[in-house]
């Protein structure tokens, strides 16, 4: 549809449709009415991003998403997308499984895809800088950092909660209501994913708490599926240790978790008092709703699209941001 | 990082990097291994996809998402990802609210974005061929078709199960359980979406099994959110209709229900039996484990991407795709 179909359909002429489009004061009020009648039927599109295709550089950030179908990263990537496209930018997802390459997916999208920067949802936090190299643009790490890594903090951003200090909080929680024998439900305890981090903050609790760590009572899946969570939970209870709580490194994984106590016969919170950390919506639908350290998930969004915008319209260098968690008391905790 | 730098640091010649790289025969295995060493270590892509930059048109296809945050898109859109992804094309996705409007949304995206083609996961079924003249590209409409509206077959594509005849199975299942007094939950049973469908094969369902409406069993909440289903579930126990079985529309629309339920000390399956359409991760780790219609999110997701390929390749014509549910027998049926 051109601006002459306009004309056509209105009964008016070109330049008068085009007086009309740009609210120039010389064109009469009934000839606008009719005029914009016809641009609302037919949805009709000024073309003023005319300039836009004559750009030589793109607008595309890049947002590469670790660990497909995670529940967690549904509201950050919605809050993500409609950010960037509020700063005039254009979103380029792709999503990866969790143990394909997320930095050589990058490197190939900067190239690809011309990205003017990079935020990566999700990912490892051992980065070397020689494995950066292959990256030209900024790029921010959301929900995690560089914490195990050798970049140098200059080199990047990243916002994230204090996944540590959430973690000795979802066990202080536990521990202030009578738990000593405290089962931690996680991905891996050296991995060098957010899940280490956590194991780290449960480890850092239980020390300063004076309980011994008891090998038993960790619960390694190297995944954060549900299905996996629910099968690992599964084959741990047939050992029959002995314990009252369980910390779960991530709602999904709790959910995971909660299903397989529920077959083996263990009421939770009545056995078993469970706590976990992300705050997914899902998990305040269940029954019984999961007690959960909720990270701020759309913030987490936006602020990963502000610190890049702002890197790449060259108004603020790289910086880190951490965010606060919130305690949901749900129905898990006794 | 160059081509020449990795010539340093293998300490051979820019000659031999590129003969190495590109699999040439006159190269000594021994330098060909140093190269890929350091290729290996700094995650170096070679720069083939310099005929990329100089394409005149876009790689772009458009995939609008209507209904934020919908846990049912979550897997549509990660096998929607990857297909796009390895037909060679770049996937630019919008998300929008479940109230504006994806015509306008795509028609900005098709001039912005340059597309080549275009999605739409979740939409209306009621669009007018002067609705759609503002897309000039090819589109598929993915988890709908177009029932209520005027466009010719001939011109958008389509993938989507048989709504109506969906609805018409949840029904029959809590019929031959015994259940007459069967509550639906929907968005709106006029709303031109997905719902009205569902509502219709409803409808048709109680027909056939000699069940007459009652206006007092539908529950409309103009939204498919479930914190929405939650709070109108709420508010309709209150009103104490008598019904022993709920159909609702959506699996997490059933979630927000099912905790109105629990609230309200009515046992599930117990008291009142209920049924879904969807098959969405979280439903099978809720407790009780929903009873639902699965639609084949992949499948959904990598046709509607097959469909559109092959018509950008002028390979086909447009296609209307119907897939089928299978029922996921769950504890909520009694």
């Amino acid at each position: 549809m051109t601006i002459k179909d306009i004309a056509r359909l209105a009964g008016v002429s070109v330049s008068t449709v085009s007086r009309a489009l740009n609210n120039h004061p010389d064109v009469s009020e009934a000839a606008k009415e009719k005029v914009l009648e016809v641009v609302e039927k037919y949805n009709y599109i000024p073309n003023t991003s005319a300039r836009e295709l004559g750009k030589s550089s793109s607008d595309n950030i890049g947002v590469v998403v670790r660990g497909m179908s995670n529940p967690f990263y549904t509201d950050i990537i919605a809050a993500i997308g409609s950010r960037i496209e509020k700063a005039g930018y254009t979103m380029v997802m792709q999503q990866i499984g969790a143990s394909d390459d997320e930095i050589l997916t990058a490197a190939r999208m900067e190239r690809d895809k011309r990205l003017q920067g990079l935020i990566f949802l999700g990912g490892k936090l051992d980065y070397t800088k020689e494995q950066l190299t292959s990256i030209n643009v900024p790029y921010v790490c959301c929900t995690f950092s560089n914490k195990y890594g050798t970049l140098d903090k200059s080199e990047y951003s990243s916002v994230c909660i204090d996944d540590n200090q959430a973690a000795y909080d979802a066990v202080q929680q536990l521990y202030s209501r009578g738990h000593r024998r405290i089962a931690v439900l996680l991905s891996g305890s050296k991995d060098g994913s957010v899940s280490q981090v956590r194991f780290a903050g449960y480890e850092r609790a239980l020390k300063d708490f004076g309980i011994a760590l008891d090998e038993q009572l960790i619960i390694e899946i190297n995944s954060y599926n549900i299905a996996d969570a629910y099968k690992g939970m599964q084959y741990w209870l047939k050992k029959e240790i002995e314990f009252t709580a369980l910390f779960a490194i991530s709602d999904n994984m709790a959910m995971g978790a909660m299903k397989a106590l529920k077959e083996a016969k263990k009421k939770v919170p009545g056995d078993v008092a469970v706590i976990a950390i992300d705050g997914i919506e899902a998990s305040e639908y269940i029954n019984p709703v999961l007690s959960t350290l909720c990270q701020p998930m759309e913030k987490m969004g936006s602020e990963a699209v502000k610190l890049l915008v702002d890197i790449i319209s060259k108004k603020k260098s790289n910086r880190h941001v951490t965010l606060s968690t919130t305690l949901r008391a749900g129905e898990t905790l006794e």
